[in-house]
């Protein structure tokens, strides 16, 4: 029996004549796709070559739908109704298994992005719209959600399966929520600590609070960013260290 | 063994804050909905409820993809490249199978909306992107287009099914194509001479061109609009005539 | 010398091929226009066609933007950063600017929609955003704000005229601010005590609160709306008590 | 008396959370500045700091309108009609120009770009729409058009000055047009070819065409790029090579 954890990244958000990312090398990187469904970011070529190559790189495709905002890339807080949140969920998730489709490929799981991610976690009202639409699409689709946080009951109470997600390179308080990005420390710049919270996560180990208590948070997946050199790098280096403790890499 | 034939009408058209058409009404009427699928008209909320709503009449559901083109209501020409457009149909259809498959119903068509219907009636490039896009997302989908127009034959040799459409209200040419509506005598303003030609077309008669001559149209539907009371009118008498000579409206 | 106050209406929300409002006959009826910018709602051509009539018809021509969310028409709180802000301010003001250059008119006044309205009325940092992006353009336009709200003060405090605007049709509190809708009793759905508060607005007498209390509210403008026949003939109602009573309808 | 020749660039391309170009490099070579509107790109702060810093490098500032089509960086060919594209035109114009105001400078000339730029070149339908509308704002705006065509006349009919522009990268006809980019020998690659062209161009000098003939183009700027590396070497070839001969850059 060996040891194993998920690694997951946000790509295909590129948009019309706008590239960003590092969607081809991250996807020889990590083992899941959180694909960009046109709302905040991506557009439908982009949607369609990307979860084309994720399926040649054999990693697992989510959907990553986000609020109707491209102008703010999903991420500004919006006042939504649970109807309209509700259908824009569906609308994302159906364009993004078609193109999945296309590609002989399915839509295994959905990750919100941005400002709705941070929202649902413990938003009771915008996160019951995105679990009703997920139900409402395909009762089988599993829903990333932020480990520890309210929703992962929510979710699972309604029938879904959630999978937990981490991050490696971010401080955890107590309470085992994040520490905003606004408060010192929030972020783990040193490689080797963001590398050691990650083996952490996938060992099932304490990892240490910004207040240097020990907790442990259950994570089914970490997630990783190729905005650019520096998060490249990182990604690296956590799956050194992942790889020379026998621990694959995998959803 | 009766006669029959399809009634189809654009509906799902409004957007956001703004509501446009009569789509209750037209539901009671026709026998298949183009819907709107958020390009050129129609939101996710808007298409959620009118497929809710064909679903519940009995309406069979077909997808309504037009150009990205809110602001020209996708009635503008546009010079796209065709693998941006075969993705945005993919996008679009899998959107609208999302909304169909929230109200437990299915999308059985794919009807190619203003200048983009127009554009592929005849224009092999694009054609071609929407007869791809379909064949990936489902080859099963039918596709609605002009009746006796060159996509008629190059999605057949493509291996779909084809509804052929034609308009009760609109002059033809001699050469069975539609007398453009920058011309006099483009459009059957007398509801009788409207109806006739409906006839015509379920019964499989000759109808009369802008010039006099006879022709036979292949229309397994007719295009129906409820834009306001005067469009609504004709319907209904369409409805009446064609139910006067046992003609059942059905797909 | 005589009494008169300011009736404003907002104005060219038509998008594209979507249509709404009565605004040619209430240019016949209000003596400011606030006229949508195109970012929650609106086009270039309607606002170049909306502030060509204002300017025939001698109707005060104001700004009237919004967030950037065409489909939730402005009216969700988003979250906004200040020099984002600021600088959509600043875009839309300028492109009502050169509409009414072409009108051989000019924009007198900024009133904010919506969900930015609401916001600005309390929120310092937003309030500023707005502020600071009208006196970039032209000190000279005035910020028509709620009156009696804290960006009256800050406006004016920066060097801004300000314009107050009451609601005839509009419960108030003890506070002075609006009664939310979410309320029983906030809308007076009765003409006759809307009238009459418009009356009082103009007369700078009382209105009575909601829990009866007497309160004045200084009002430079009075908000009236054409979106239905009920609205419309509210205005009317509005308008002839007025002038029943000698006050001239004029900013 | 010294030669002089002008180097323009479209600049503030960026759109929210995606970022191209090399605007504060190019903004240190070339003398005019086409910035985006935000219909074909850009967005309000985009174009807010692109026209502070075009002031602060006392670079010329143009408006670059282009068609409404972000997803397509308004390189489509689209079929607009006349007073949408007029009032569009205004409304861009407009919204830089409020840009500028808040820099404490001014838009001088306006350049179409993309799909637009080219199909007014020719198509007079098109192009009165953008000169009336250049009218209607300020009609001591300068059109910059493409040298030798029929817009040029147009423009100058109606009363606008017009910039001629040449392109020191692209193959000319014997007809002084360009060479389509689709044909071989259409960019020339050389940067020394490149260089001779512009020389060329500054000094009234022949240009030799594909088919080897001798031309003058009338030019009063040079279109330059900075998308990438080579484009800015190529740009500082140019600079270097009018620099040796004496020539100054400026509007």
């Amino acid at each position: 029996m060996s040891l194993h954890i998920d690694l997951n990244a946000d790509l295909g958000e590129s948009f019309g004549h706008y590239t960003i990312g590092s969607d081809k090398r991250m996807l020889e990187l990590v083992s899941s796709a959180n694909i960009a469904c046109g709302f905040h970011a991506g557009d439908p070529l982009v949607a369609l070559h990307t979860t084309a190559q994720a399926a040649k790189y054999n990693v697992r495709i989510g959907a990553h739908p986000g609020y109707r905002d491209l102008a703010g890339f999903g991420r500004r807080a919006m006042n939504y109704d649970q109807e309209t949140l509700r259908a824009e969920i569906i609308y994302q998730i159906g364009a993004l298994q078609a193109a999945a489709q296309a590609a002989h490929a399915r839509v295994e799981y959905v990750k919100p992005h941005g400002a709705l991610y941070n929202t649902i976690a413990h938003d009771e009202y915008q996160a019951h719209a995105v679990i009703e639409a997920i139900l409402a699409v395909d009762p089988t689709l599993k829903l990333m959600a932020l480990a520890g946080s309210p929703i992962v009951h929510w979710a699972r109470t309604a029938g879904l399966s959630v999978i937990q997600e981490a991050f490696a390179d971010r401080a955890y308080t107590d309470q085992a929520t994040l520490v905003p990005r606004s408060q010192p420390g929030s972020v783990h710049h040193d490689p080797n600590i963001a590398a050691a919270q990650a083996l952490a996560f996938a060992r099932n180990e304490e990892i240490t609070t910004i207040t240097g208590k020990k907790i442990t948070i259950e994570a089914d997946s970490i997630c990783v960013h190729g905005d650019n050199e520096a998060a490249l790098t990182l990604v690296q280096h956590i799956i050194t260290t992942l790889d020379h403790h026998d621990i694959a890499i995998r959803p």
